[in-house]
């Protein structure tokens, strides 16, 4: 939590529960990651966290934006970016959304089927277009299902595909799964990438970029590499897999530019046991699983929480939200501590809460309201 | 589905995606959960679906209503209902609320741990409280955490401390789990329960009611019992174990009131798959897990689709949401099987989609809006 975090909490006393985003943070999170990779475009994902404040800090600071629907790609517009800045990344797309961002001058397509393909092809003409491909996922805390992307070589199939079609084969995709703390699961998906590149160059397709994704993570409990780290192993994978002929690069993080950068504040609802003899105590926020933390499902995402008990005795507790719902229980088999001082009404900080929360939050459920946020 | 939501959806052709309720089904249920248990005041458990129509039409079928926090107690002495029909079933309230829901008028409280019965003696002073315990939640699809309730000899010793102070020790409640499809497993509650009734009245204490809970279960893939196979093992098990002094009961029906009065109708984005020989389509729909199926969390509710093409022959399929989450994936495991002429752009129907699915849904997340509904 930065001092800017701590100030406003103190002097302004929102209600909580609510998530406060320091722009500062954000803005030096940027400046690493484009110094760790100084050769490739950002495109930052909004969907992390489509705050009006934090896309117009990013426009300002030259950043570009990986999409996922036409209502972000209006909201990337609206905070002053042009539409060459813009990804349509999202390989599920309506015909009638492709259209709706082709008119608002997207010209840059994801895909992953060929269903796809045609669609782009006639709903945005003259498009550049990129597939992408599967990926193990090894070493991401958040689950990598096989949703998106293909197999390699049906992605080589439909590259050659495209370049019979009104569209621009551009590149290659992928994604290493999100929070990402092993930095050699570049490595693997650009060596196949490399084939693709060279087996379709043989047949006169001359795709032009790599798409490295997102996957850059937030530090949580456990540690996690720095940037230059990242960007070492990547730059080091990319020379080894393309030579001297490295091609145009981007990346899409996420969460590794605004997780960091925001603290959740929550009341303790309630402290208690469920029989004399239990041997941890059931400590109940006023925001769980529905209301933002939804990243805890399955205890994937593990966020430190500090209180202003912290240095004191500690004891083992089980962490929930406040619904009447049996599955809003935040972190049970994880080791969770908290102080024994801990009391009823006082405040505790949710750390590196800053991407995946607010919009995750649930429209009304228990009635309880969306998360409340401020970016100061 | 009702012949009035394929005529509502057929005539009006709402945009996608989106829940269509019909109220007779709701009023239906009432009049069913009514008879099966006749001795029994329903408490409408507001969380699965708190839409203002349902609550109008429960207040004018002479209902009682359990509530999750002070907005859904504003909720529903909006549409009509005066306070003495409404409990506060939450066992986690801030102290603050409890003070709001009694300025309300509010005199029937939850409460599972003497932290929560303190504050409830503090802030609404002279209320009636009952008193939850665990139960083990064996065979109900919706899993059943330790979150509420505490052990059975604590909650003996909290009602006789509750005698103590200013509140009236009036009852006990249990829930045997969400979509419950055992019919016996309100038999071992009401077992402990009794027990808990005659240990204190040795002691003075003369518990009035027993909170029967949820757990009546809506038709998904699975058969479920009837209204009156529940009505008959419940009122069995209470001649069993209090025989001819059987307490005042309330029950606390949800999914078992609203969810088969509803459908979600959802348009197919995209069926593609991830190389030439796979065995299974994927199918894409305009809705998923963060749009208002939260509850397909780990394939637990299994919600039966239907589509113009029924009938003919099927494939088998993973179905998936349209955001760009991995987690974003709704059955895999599950043996869905789909029409092979299932088509891009197709509608499909999700039924029995009543209950927790609008306000589950995620406020803006990938910047899809949150669930549309119509109450017909």
């Amino acid at each position: 939590m930065t001092e800017k975090i701590s100030r406003f909490f103190r002097e302004t006393a929102p209600a909580t529960p609510c998530l406060i985003v320091d722009l500062d943070v954000v803005a030096d999170n940027f400046t690493k990651l484009n110094n760790a990779l100084p050769d490739s475009r950002i495109f930052y994902a909004v969907k992390a966290n489509p705050a009006p404040e934090i896309l117009r800090l990013l426009v300002g600071l030259g950043s570009s934006f990986d999409t996922a629907s036409v209502n972000e790609i209006q909201d990337v517009l609206d905070a002053g970016a042009t539409p060459d800045r813009i990804s349509y990344g999202n390989t599920i797309k309506k015909a009638s959304d492709i259209a709706r961002a082709y008119a608002l001058g997207i010209r840059l397509y994801a895909f992953d089927s060929i269903e796809e393909l045609e669609k782009i092809a006639r709903h945005a003409p003259g498009s550049r277009v990129f597939c992408r491909i599967l990926t193990s996922g090894e070493g991401a805390d958040w689950p990598l299902s096989r949703k998106f992307g293909c197999e390699p070589a049906m992605a080589h199939d439909l590259l050659l595909q495209a370049a019979g079609m009104d569209v621009v084969p551009y590149g290659v995709s992928f994604h290493v799964g999100s929070q990402q703390r092993d930095v050699g699961q570049w490595e693997q998906a650009l060596a196949t990438t490399a084939k693709i590149f060279r087996d379709l160059e043989e047949k006169g397709v001359a795709l032009k970029m790599v798409n490295l994704g997102g996957g850059f993570p937030t530090r949580y409990l456990k540690d996690v590499p720095t940037s230059e780290a990242y960007g070492n192993a990547i730059m080091d994978a990319l020379r080894k897999h393309f030579g001297n002929r490295i091609p145009e690069t981007i990346i899409e993080p996420g969460r590794g530019m605004v997780g960091n950068a925001g603290v959740i504040h929550s009341e303790v609802v309630l402290i208690s046991r469920k029989s004399a003899n239990d041997e941890k105590s059931w400590v109940y926020l006023d925001i769980g699983k529905f209301g933002g933390l939804a990243e805890t499902m399955d205890e994937a995402i593990q966020y430190p929480i500090t209180t202003e008990h912290d240095g004191g005795e500690t004891q083992p507790v089980i962490i929930a939200g406040p619904t009447c719902d049996s599955a809003d229980v935040l972190y049970e088999k994880s080791d969770y501590r908290l102080p024994v001082n801990l009391r009823i009404g006082d405040t505790v900080a949710i750390q590196a809460t800053g991407a995946y929360t607010t919009t995750y939050s649930a429209v009304n459920f228990n009635g309880f309201a969306p998360l409340r946020a401020y970016y100061i």
